[in-house]
C-alpha cells in the first residue's frame, strides 16, 4: 500500500527521528518532525468534549506561533489523557525540551500523544530522550518511516502517502502519515495525521485548504463512530521549495495544492480504514439523490455506523434489508418508493422492494478487499461518500481482551 | 426468567392459539390473541421510514376501531416488508379472514409480522391456517404460552410477563408476552409486544397509559441500536375484570394500573436485552447530574450504543476511559472536571480522572449477569436510565453468517 520512499520525496526543510525512549516495551515511541524554518500551520483536531492535555496545548499553540511553527512531537503508548496527575504540565514539558533542543520558542511545537486512557505519562523518559533525538534528525527517508512507525498503536503497519504539485512553476512535495485503526483496549484511541509540505502558504490560506481537504476524507471515515480524546490532523508549510507563496484561497497555484493535500489525505484516510481493527475489507458507501449533502452525510455515515450492516459486510452477505433499514431510522426523510440500493456493482433493491439477483454471484462479488455501496434515494441531486470496514470476529477480540 | 403461568393469570375473556403452518421450517409460526368482546386499544410503532405492510393495515385499524378491537394475528419466519409483491393486500388478508372467522369486522384486527425482510409472504398458508386456529384457541396458559412461541424468531426463549392490580376494588390482571433480540440473516428485526388486560379503560387513556409506560421501558432498550421496520407494542383493554372503567388519566386506578402496565413492561424489556443476540450480561446505564431529561437520555444512548463500551463489557474491562469517552461525543454538553463514573457499584473515575481501584476486584465484578454503569455529570438534577447488553463474538457470527 505505502508507496517506496526515496530522498526525493521528502519536502525541503524537514528532518525526522524517532526512538524507544520506554513507554513501550519494546517498539518505537517517540517521534519528532522538523522544519529548518518557520512554516505556516493549521489543525484540525478532536470534537470530543474530554480533550486530552496534549490537544489543549497544541491548541494553544497554534494560536501563538501558527505563521512561524517549527516541528511536532509525538509520543504513543500513552494518550496523556484523564490521569489523576494533571497531563498539562507533561504536555508543556515535552514541547518546551523539544524547543529549548532547536533554540526556538516552546509555542512553536505541537504535541501529541496517543495509547492507554487514565494512565499517568512517564514524560520523564520522554524528556531524557529528546536531547538524542534533535541531534540525529535527518531528511532520510528511513528516518521519516521510522517516525511513521513510531506514532503507532495497534496499527499493524505504518501509513504514508505522498504527493506533487506545481506552484508557480516550481514544484513543491507534500509527504503525510497517519496512525489509527479504531480504539484499542484501553482506548488507544485516536487517529493522528500529519502532513508536511515545502510549499510557501500563507497562515490564513493553509488553514483553509486543511479544513476543506479534511471533510471529505478524514472526517468521512469511521471504524466504530467512537470520536478519540486525541485526534489530531496538523499541516506544515515551510516555502522551502522556493515557490512563489500561495497567498489567496482560489487561483490555479491554490487548486493544484489543494488536489495534492486532497489526494494524500484520502490516501491516509483510506489506509486507516483498510487497517481498521479486524477489518477484512473496506466499504464505500455513496449516497446520491439526497435533499442536500448534510442529509446525504447523515444517510451515509448511519450505514456506515450500523452493526448489522458491517456484520453483514464480514460475511459477505448481500443483506440489502439491512442498508434501507439503517436509512431508513437516520433521521433524513426520503421516500423509501424511488429508493435504489446497488452492493458491488449489483443491483439489489429498486423502489425500495428487492430486485431479483443471485444470491452466490452476489457472495462472491462481496469477497473483494474494496466493496461499494451505492444509495440512490431519489429525491434530490446531492451526494456524499463515506468509508467504513467490515466488523469481525476479531474486533470483538481485539476490544474485548482484558487489559493487562 | 418467566414467572410460570395458571389459569388465574388470564386475563378474563381473552383466547390464544399457535399452529405452525408452514412459514417456518418446523417451529410455530402463526398465533392470534382474541377478546371475547371489543377491547379499546393502543399501540406503538415503528420510527423507521421503511415501514412494513403490517405496521401500516394495524395503523389503519386502531384509526378506524381502537374503541372496538377485538384480536391480533401474528406470524414469525417473514416481515412482509420491502417485497416485490405488494405485501399491503397479504396483511389486509390475514386481519380479513380472522375477523370472518369471529364474526367481526376486519378493522377489529391488528397485524404484526416478524422475520426476514424482502422475500415474498405466502399469504396462502396462513390464510388456510386461521379457520383452525379461531376454533382452537383458549384461556388456558398453555395456549398464551404456545402464543408467545409463535412470534419468535432468533429468540432463545419466548418471554412474557404478569402483574395485576386493583381498580375500584376490584382485581384486574395484565398478561404480556414479547419478542426480539436484535436483528438477524437476514432482518429477522423487529421488536413485538402484546399485552392484554382485563381492566376497563377509555380508549383515550388506554393511549396515554400505553406511551407513558413504553418510554422508560421499551424506548430505554438498545441491542444494536437497529431500529426495525415492525417495531409494535399493543395493549387491549376489554374490561372484563368488571372493575369501573378508568377513564381518566389521574387518580388512584390510573395510578395502580399504570404502574402495574410499568413492571410489564419493564419486565419484557429486560427479558429482551438478556435474550440479545450472543449477550453475556444485561448493562444498566444510568446517567445522573444532566440538565435535562433529553441530555441525560442521549449522553445514556451514546453509551449504550458504543461498540467499545459493549465490547468492554464482552471482557469484563472496567475501561471507564471508553464510557467517558462515549459521553463526550454525544453531543450534550457538560464539564468533565465535576464528571464521576461507577462500574459495579465501583467508582473508577473522579472528576474525570482515574478514581485508583483494583483491576482484578473490578473484573470479577463485571462477569455479574447484570452490570450497572452510573454516570454522574455533575451538571444538573436530571437523569435517565438505559438497557443494553455486551457486544460478543457470539453477536458478529450471529450477524455475518451468511442466508442459507
Amino acid at each position: 500500500m505505502n508507496p517506496h520512499l526515496s530522498a526525493s520525496d521528502i519536502p525541503a526543510g524537514f528532518t525526522f527521528a524517532a526512538t524507544h525512549c520506554g513507554i513501550k516495551r519494546t517498539r518505537l515511541d517517540l517521534g519528532i518532525l522538523v522544519s529548518d524554518v518557520p512554516a505556516t500551520a493549521a489543525a484540525v483536531f478532536t470534537t470530543n468534549q474530554i480533550v486530552a492535555a496534549p490537544v489543549i496545548v497544541s491548541r494553544e499553540n497554534l494560536r501563538k506561533a501558527h505563521d512561524r511553527m517549527r516541528g511536532v512531537i509525538v509520543n504513543s503508548g500513552n494518550a496523556n489523557c484523564c490521569t489523576q496527575q494533571d497531563g498539562y504540565p507533561a504536555s508543556v514539558a515535552m514541547a518546551s525540551k523539544l524547543a529549548e533542543e532547536l533554540g526556538v520558542d516552546r509555542s512553536q511545537i505541537l504535541v501529541s500523544s496517543t495509547g492507554v486512557i487514565g494512565a499517568p505519562l512517564r514524560v520523564e523518559k520522554i524528556l531524557a530522550a529528546i536531547p538524542h533525538l534533535a541531534l540525529v534528525r535527518s531528511a532520510e527517508a528511513g528516518s521519516f518511516e521510522e517516525f511513521a512507525r513510531s506514532i503507532m498503536t495497534t496499527d499493524t503497519r505504518p501509513k504514508w502517502a505522498t504527493a506533487r504539485c506545481r506552484v508557480g512553476g516550481r514544484q513543491v512535495r507534500l509527504l503525510g502519515c497517519t496512525k489509527g485503526s479504531g480504539m484499542i483496549q484501553p482506548n488507544m484511541a485516536t487517529m493522528l495525521a500529519f502532513i508536511a509540505t515545502d510549499a510557501a502558504i500563507s497562515s490564513p490560506v493553509v488553514n483553509r485548504a486543511l479544513r476543506t481537504a479534511v471533510e471529505p476524507t478524514f472526517n468521512s471515515i469511521t471504524v466504530d463512530g467512537d470520536t478519540s480524546t486525541n485526534d489530531t490532523v496538523a499541516l506544515l508549510a515551510n516555502g522551502k521549495s522556493a515557490a512563489p507563496e500561495i497567498s489567496r484561497a482560489a487561483g490555479a497555484d491554490y487548486r493544484a495544492f489543494s488536489k495534492a493535500l486532497g489526494s494524500v489525505c484520502k490516501s491516509l484516510a483510506l489506509a486507516i480504514v483498510e487497517d481498521g481493527e479486524g477489518a477484512q475489507r473496506v466499504i464505500e458507501i455513496e449516497v446520491r439523490g439526497a435533499s442536500s449533502e448534510k442529509a446525504a452525510r447523515q444517510v451515509a455515515r448511519t450505514i456506515a455506523n450500523s452493526p448489522l450492516v458491517k456484520t453483514a459486510f464480514a460475511g459477505a452477505d448481500p443483506n440489502w434489508g439491512r442498508i434501507l433499514a439503517a436509512a431508513g431510522r437516520s433521521g433524513v426523510k426520503f421516500n423509501p418508493a424511488n429508493t435504489n440500493i446497488w452492493v458491488a456493482g449489483l443491483a439489489l433493491c429498486r423502489g425500495g422492494r428487492e430486485h431479483p439477483f443471485d444470491e452466490r454471484v452476489a457472495h462472491q462479488a462481496m469477497l473483494a478487499k474494496y466493496v461499494p455501496i451505492r444509495v440512490d434515494l431519489g429525491s434530490g441531486k446531492a451526494s456524499a461518500r463515506m468509508w467504513t470496514c467490515d466488523f469481525t470476529i476479531e474486533y470483538v477480540h481485539i476490544n474485548s481482551s482484558y487489559r493487562t
